[in-house]
């Protein structure tokens, strides 16, 4: 991707945007991971550009990945909840809603610049057949709506479809089998080769690409095909990573036999922390930071990213910057008709030169938390609930910071609990409320967040309503297969979403 | 240092130890550092051999160092206490021992090869005479006996010494200043050039050298020179460490002008995990890793690790294989008339071939864990007491593992905790007792244990007696300078060591 500076380029760059689920910033050697079994990513940010200092949209997977596609906040894309203060959601298989018409899609975008889109992997934007990805501007699409949880029974809950463009292929762990036990399934390697033959035939039609390769191994119930499992150092979820390691590597590689890496544009990052709850045998790392998935602390939204470009970056970025530099590199502008708060990453990334902007932390409709330059404020605190926390489940295991790690949701509006993410990356050492530094920081937030809550208009909250109704129980295609169910009478319920 | 296989060389290589004070695992670019500032180290992994499990032999300054130089375990050397049970020692002004004459050092058997020694920084091994450097092998010193604590008034405690080899040259805070305030002092560019004049010196008299560069502006107070100061997105520390590393990019580059490259061995490494309790602006970082120095959990003895060489090794190392390896490297042997810990690290780093090794973790006589393969084992857990915990000293800020960071001296010698430090880097998930997967990793550790115990002889307890009378009132040399300080009488008591 050197040349993509260049003018003289034939028709506009490739784009490849390989999203990695659940994947935490620790969990890459270039990052610091101790068993340093990532050599291809490894060698990809060597040649490449590090953003130390880049951030999901969401601490969970479909608010980041809604984001990542419009270039807009979940606040503002709907993807999000009123049903309860502060709480995430996502589309599970009893969602009703998913991404709204009236939101533009990035494949959709590129294609006024005549590219040729596909996602691989987790879609996660609403399954439902208006929701689709086919339906929103991709012309190809290989892998599931949902989650690849399961098994389940096909009585009270089916198993999550595969789809191939807009018909439905066969199921998790029935088509697509996943053995919980061992950790064997072969999805990364069907997902590598859709990537594969997909970049091939752009080529051999002279056309440029957008492909968004969301794979999903690193998500619980982790997976890895059979030459992989048990190769890893760190176990099960380290398979999982090595054979993403791998699979990175071929397809940066088939790049290079093709003569495209001059001319394509390749960024990997990840959707939100690792998820510590399922650590250490199904979650990742999330190197010195705070806490994980869920919640707003560095550890839940701070993501590895790397642009396959020369450098380190200390631009604040946000996957929705994926968004308007793609964008950018099609020679399009983003929508003018609504807000955008993904930034081009093209100028930080030609020129060195830095962009002071805010990222924003929330948790459904509530701002919990900002960071400006160095500064992060904390506006609400809240891991999870007393009651779930006493269960069992923790966002933050071993980590335990007085008045910051908190199980109530305790508001700080007034006077935010402010970090030096510099000096303190892991949010151990608030600053004192009455140092100058705090005042200072304080100061140049403030406005920042007054003009951002001014100016906002949240989007309908498309999270809000469940029907197992609505379940995947005869997705398009299933008369070919004979795997249609018989769907249960509707019966729509507020979603609930404890965290 | 490429070609240090080759058997044609003219003479042994040189052997350049880089040695840091409190700098943790996580404080460089390389080992996941976000701000990223360590450019001329992380080209040194680039171009050499990481070790990204490498620990030191005491989670404290002085037995640490006392290991590296014999190349035996505190608790044979003598650098240990008995005072109370579990506590680290060192060699603070009023400390009455020091290195007994029947050790055996690094620099005085190197002799026999004919090579020229030099310590630069910090000895930390006893200040009264009898133990000073050149009295154990060292042809020069540039540096210091004790830390650079202070200032102090010359009544009730001395300023420490600066010698330049046999003779104080003057004292921290007066010849040697370092302002407290705005962190501003010379010392590491003072460093720097008796380290390049020292091997200009042997270059051009075609001698072999071995110089250990024991440098320590990242132990608190920390400091950094004017044109460092202010200039790292950490703080203060971030500006020792980036000065560091600008040292050690001139330090390399020398090694190149010169043509030595090729035949010197080169390893960074650092003496104890970083100093949390004066984190965020006076220590630095662990990484992923639980606690920090004073424990023996990892984030006190995992330490960054660099050999000048390519690759990465998986081998356990230790500070005193670097002992070993260097006689190695001069074609020597370790003493055979006493048990010697350290490892030959060449063929792992040579032909990497991986030896099996147990790495030990004691405080004061007591075995506190073991590491063997990717096992932990904890015989006893402690961070500090609660006495000093509710006064705020605190090794573990924001940590907390229930059952494992524990404020009162728990054993666990009948059923030990056990960590994989593959899945589980942060010692946060003790494997269940009654899994195969413990019964197994205990079954192996156990008899290494018992061996180890079964062969100890402890050497003299060095570290119980304190004197206000043997500290550095009038050191050699103090008499050119009219800085000869009246001791007071002589007062010997128990040394208090509260961790
Ligand atoms: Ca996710
Ligand atoms: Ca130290």
């Amino acid at each position: 991707a050197v040349g993509l500076g260049a003018a003289s380029a034939p028709q506009p760059p490739n784009i490849l945007l390989l999203l990695m689920d659940d994947m935490g910033w620790g969990d890459l050697g270039v990052y610091g991971e101790p068993s340093r079994e990532t050599p291809n990513l490894d060698r990809m940010a060597a040649e490449g550009m590090l953003f130390p200092n880049f951030y999901s949209a969401n601490p969970l997977c479909s608010p980041s990945r809604a984001a990542l596609l419009t270039g807009r906040l979940p606040i503002r894309n709907g993807f999000y909840t009123t049903n309860a203060h502060a709480r995430n959601a996502y589309t599970p298989q009893e969602i009703v809603g998913g991404i709204p018409d009236s939101e533009l899609l990035l494949p959709k975008l590129l294609k006024e610049a005549g590219y040729a889109s596909k996602i691989v992997g987790k879609w996660h934007l609403g399954h439902r057949p208006q929701f689709h990805p086919l339906k929103h501007g991709f012309d190809e699409w290989f892998g599931s709506p949902n989650c690849h949880f399961g098994p389940y029974d096909n009585r009270a809950r089916p198993n999550i479809p595969v789809y191939r463009d807009r018909e439905m292929v066969g199921r998790f762990y029935e088509e697509f089998p996943i053995n919980l036990k061992t950790g064997e399934a072969n999805l990364t390697q069907i997902y590598l080769q859709e990537a594969l033959d997909f970049i091939k035939r752009q080529q051999a039609r002279q056309r440029p690409f957008f492909l968004y390769w969301a794979i999903d191994a690193t998500h619980a119930p982790v997976y890895a095909s059979k030459p992989f499992l048990g190769t890893s150092r760190r176990g099960r979820y380290g398979d999982a990573v090595r054979e993403i390691d791998d699979s990175v590597g071929k397809i940066l590689g088939l790049l290079g036999d093709l003569s495209l890496r001059d001319n394509t544009f390749v960024f990997f990052t990840s959707d939100n922390g690792a998820a510590l709850v399922s650590a250490p045998r199904q979650g990742g790392s999330n190197g010195p930071f705070l806490c994980g998935k869920q919640t707003t602390f560095e550890g839940g939204m701070r993501e590895p990213a790397i642009a396959w470009w020369p450098g380190v970056s200390y631009q604040l970025g946000s996957v929705m910057d994926l968004f308007t530099t793609s964008l950018s590199l099609a020679g399009l502008k983003p929508p003018g008709d609504r807000a955008i708060d993904g930034l081009d990453l093209l100028p930080a990334m030609l020129q060195g030169r830095l962009t002071d902007r805010p990222i924003f932390y929330y948790r459904g409709n509530t701002l919990m938390a900002v960071t400006l330059g160095q500064y992060k404020a904390h506006f609400w605190t809240w891991t999870n609930s007393w009651e779930e926390f006493r269960r069992g489940v923790d966002f933050c295991p071993g980590q335990n910071v007085s008045g910051v790690t908190t199980h109530t949701q305790e508001e700080h509006t007034e006077l935010p609990l402010i970090f030096h993410l510099g000096r303190d990356p892991g949010e151990r050492f608030p600053l004192r409320f009455d140092s100058a530094e705090y005042l200072d920081a304080l100061g140049r937030i403030s406005p920042v967040v007054r003009q951002h809550q001014g100016a906002l208009v949240p989007g309908q909250p498309q999270l809000n309503m469940c029907d197992r109704a609505v379940m995947n129980w005869a997705p398009p295609g299933c008369e070919k297969l004979g795997k249609c169910l018989t769907p249960p009478e509707p019966a729509p319920e507020k979603c609930s979403w404890p965290h």
